[in-house]
């Protein structure tokens, strides 16, 4: 990466739209022999409905569109209004655009002929959006009325349900909600290589442009400056118009706010000197994202207690990667990190006892509430996490892992330990019978207004073991010295 | 202005609460009056629902929340799931905050006791939204059923309606859902001082920027890297958040197309040299608005051709400005921009014959398909163009202004001539039996892929003329100055 602070190494990569050609490939293979498995006819369509675009309640402003996850995965459509279709019996793909008004050419830009998007997009047929009926009429090869298999299924990060396609003239099809939704979210928790190569991008430019941020914090500045300057890094140099999220900014004891940022708690405070900064923002490329945290003190110099907390959580961070492949229960891995967290804050005189009595005793949840990773893809939380009639766990902590799976070769997965001194659970903790006796009043007093700290990186589960794919400065030597001006990587010569 | 390329002389003014006070004793005051004009007793209470959270289909994605712009008038909330009420009887003013689960404190900060929104917000009262119904029942003074004046009318702009507040136990109200909403559009038209000092800054950081993107612009960037500085400079220096609307960076070609930018056509066309760009942008700040656009060359230099097509719309943009007063309607200032943009087209031999001949054929519209401007304010295209009855005029260009009214002293109005050469326009006018003997084939021949010029400014209409907010280079050679380096505004003492 470059040192200069106001350029990059980096340049936009081609939208390599076969991707979603392999994509595709992928589901159908998987859902023929689903269908095989289960002595069913190769007959029927793959049917997905695009997102459209919203207005802001009654007005004409329009919210930038980011098209639906599940239709971005098969089809790679970026214009609203499409609906997508695979014939499983011939594999033949085929979008349906929407037929725009002739003064479109006026408004909005060039009316593009259908056979622009089968190019672009590398589809067996184009038709317009009212022609759906007749064409998967036209286009079905076994008998009665033709079968839709539909998307309907639970997101479990949201506890929504993705709804199946709607459009005029879908009474004249049966309809399958029940198999694709599994086999689809399978396809995408495993990555291709070019899935892969989207995923290292994002975190190519994000890691740029944390390095950038860090470099250029400075002390009286607002938390939403370092936003508005990874926003512009990943823009300006990356080509990246969304983000995966909205950047969380957080200094001082918002740190220890887990998801600071939103319109209620919007970055607005002043660093202060002696500030703790936890910066967790990710660039989204080609609608594959990025999900990045860097914790390092606002003034580019660690204190002994940050130092502390921060390598607690580093060392948490580096040990299961360091262990993580393939067959490998992430709840162990979220285990693993707590472990370690609490081993160090008992070194460093906050707790006092037996570490696997403050396990049993979940005391790390206090610490880390949150789960510690999630896949990630299209979507920041991509889904697959709990398939498979997966349960998810009821104790504090593990009850918030996006996952309870075995690592596969191919998933990628956030690792994001924390460490934060929260009052909401600290409190009620400290005064509990069982946890108190944990505490070192006096040590734990002097990170009253502390916040938190979070590493977080995106990594990828290999054949033998797993790629960090973020590459930021992690040690708290080289975080200071980037802070003070050093190039990234270091040069390892000098 | 600072002329340093990297920083700037604002900074982001206190956000006046205030505002929202006099907002809601305009209201009170205006509806009060209508009421006894037509007998009705002074009872019951405006409600309103404020915006929420949206997740992007089934998953836990969340968009940033802005605020309902009819709640933002009169509220100035910035948190989603609120409800706000006004005793029509007592003018009290009453807040519903959404009742937050114990643990939000851990994930999305702290939980706020009522108190802190009834000192912030600067309202009477605040409570639960699982106490509305109680709460009003106990402050209502009529008798009967309390009546609640719901907010139900059209947006002119977009077609859609506005939605009345919904809440459990709304039907143990009597409700009016006529009485409101023309009344509270009308006070949004007429803005305060303390509006305009919003739009005002929303007007100077946006100017800032647009300078800062002409000096950096050039020849081989991507037209996103012009958005993206754009909106770097406004967040980083003046803290806008939002923009209110999003960026058109159209260059070249691109130029001609009205609203480019969007999802279908996301600003990602190279500059080239002997390009015209045209950059529709601004910032919001605390929910006010600003709507700019500049037109320049992306080489820094105007050719002939350039100039005469620039021309033609700034003396457009400034005969309508000079001319603009109470009184004078917006339909006549549509149409003395257009005379002056044909004139000189004439004068450039691009078309041939009499002006007013023209002018009876619509000829105008052809080159300036869209409306001369609209008002703004919380809204981009801010509501209350066709209030009382006023009626769209019919004929190319005219049927699409966003208001025919007359202006009034406190309107704050953009005034955006633009001059297109448009394919789909274009070609027809010139093979239509009436329009075809204005066009010199060959003045016109040349600007087949000129695009379009467009230059807009936000103006406030004064008790005798009116006042442009914005403050942008717009004589040929304060561009050409400024891209060369100059600071801005140009130091008139060299």
């Amino acid at each position: 990466m470059a040192s200069s602070s106001s350029s990059s190494s980096l340049s936009p990569p081609g939208v390599p739209l076969e991707l979603h050609v392999t994509n595709r490939e992928k589901l159908l293979s998987s859902l023929r022999h689903d269908l095989s498995h289960s002595s069913r006819p190769l007959h029927g369509f793959v049917f997905l409905q695009g997102g459209d675009e919203q207005t802001r309640h009654d007005t004409d402003h329009i919210e930038l569109f980011r098209q639906e996850s599940f239709f971005a995965y098969l089809f790679g459509v970026r214009e609203p209004g499409f609906y997508g279709a695979i014939d499983i019996t011939t594999g033949n793909s085929i979008l349906f655009a929407p037929r725009l008004p002739s003064d479109y050419a006026v408004w909005l830009g060039e009316v593009k002929p259908l056979s622009h998007f089968k190019e672009r997009y590398m589809v067996s047929m184009v038709y317009y959006t009212d022609e759906i009926t007749e064409v998967l009429h036209d286009q079905f090869q076994g008998s009665g009325k033709p079968l839709l298999f539909l998307l309907h299924g639970l997101n479990t990060d949201s506890n929504n349900y993705a709804k199946p396609a709607q459009f005029e003239g879908v009474d004249k099809f049966e309809k399958d909600l029940t198999t694709l939704h599994p086999i689809l979210t399978e396809c995408r928790v495993l990555k291709s290589d070019k899935e892969l190569a989207l995923i290292q991008f994002a975190n190519d430019i994000s890691s740029e442009a944390h390095v950038e941020v860090m470099r250029k914090t400075r002390v009286g500045m607002k938390e939403y400056q370092l936003e508005s300057m990874f926003l512009h890094h990943t823009y300006m140099y990356g080509g990246c118009r969304h983000c995966s999220y909205t950047c969380i900014c957080a200094t001082g004891e918002n740190s220890s706010v887990l998801h600071y940022g939103h319109a209620a708690a919007p970055n607005d405070r002043a660093l202060e000197d002696g500030d703790m900064a936890l910066l967790d923002m990710g660039a989204e490329y080609h609608f594959y994202g990025s999900d990045i945290t860097c914790s390092f003190p606002v003034n580019g110099k660690f204190t002994s207690d940050q130092s502390l907390i921060y390598n607690a959580v580093l060392d948490a961070h580096d040990a299961v990667i360091s262990t993580m492949k393939p067959g490998v229960n992430w709840v162990d891995m979220h285990l693993l990190a707590e472990k370690i967290i609490l081993e160090s804050l008992k070194k460093g005189c906050i707790i006092v006892g037996n570490v696997d009595d403050m396990m049993a005793e979940r005391l790390g949840a206090v610490f880390m509430p949150h789960g510690l990773g999630h896949f990630l893809g299209i979507d920041t939380h991509d889904p697959g996490g709990y398939l498979k009639g997966l349960e998810r766990r009821k104790e504090p902590g593990l009850r918030s892992l996006r996952t309870v799976r075995e690592l596969q070769e191919g998933m990628v997965i956030t690792v994001e330990p924390g460490c934060y001194f929260i009052d909401a659970l600290l409190l009620p903790a400290m005064e509990s019978s069982n946890a108190s006796r944990f505490f070192n009043q006096e040590g734990i007093g002097r990170f009253k207004c502390f916040g938190g700290v979070r590493i977080e990186s995106d990594v990828h589960v290999t054949a033998s073991g797993c790629k960090n794919m973020t590459k930021c400065p992690r040690k708290t030597w080289e975080i200071e010295a980037v802070m003070a001006g050093e190039p990234w990587p270091l040069d390892k010569t000098l």
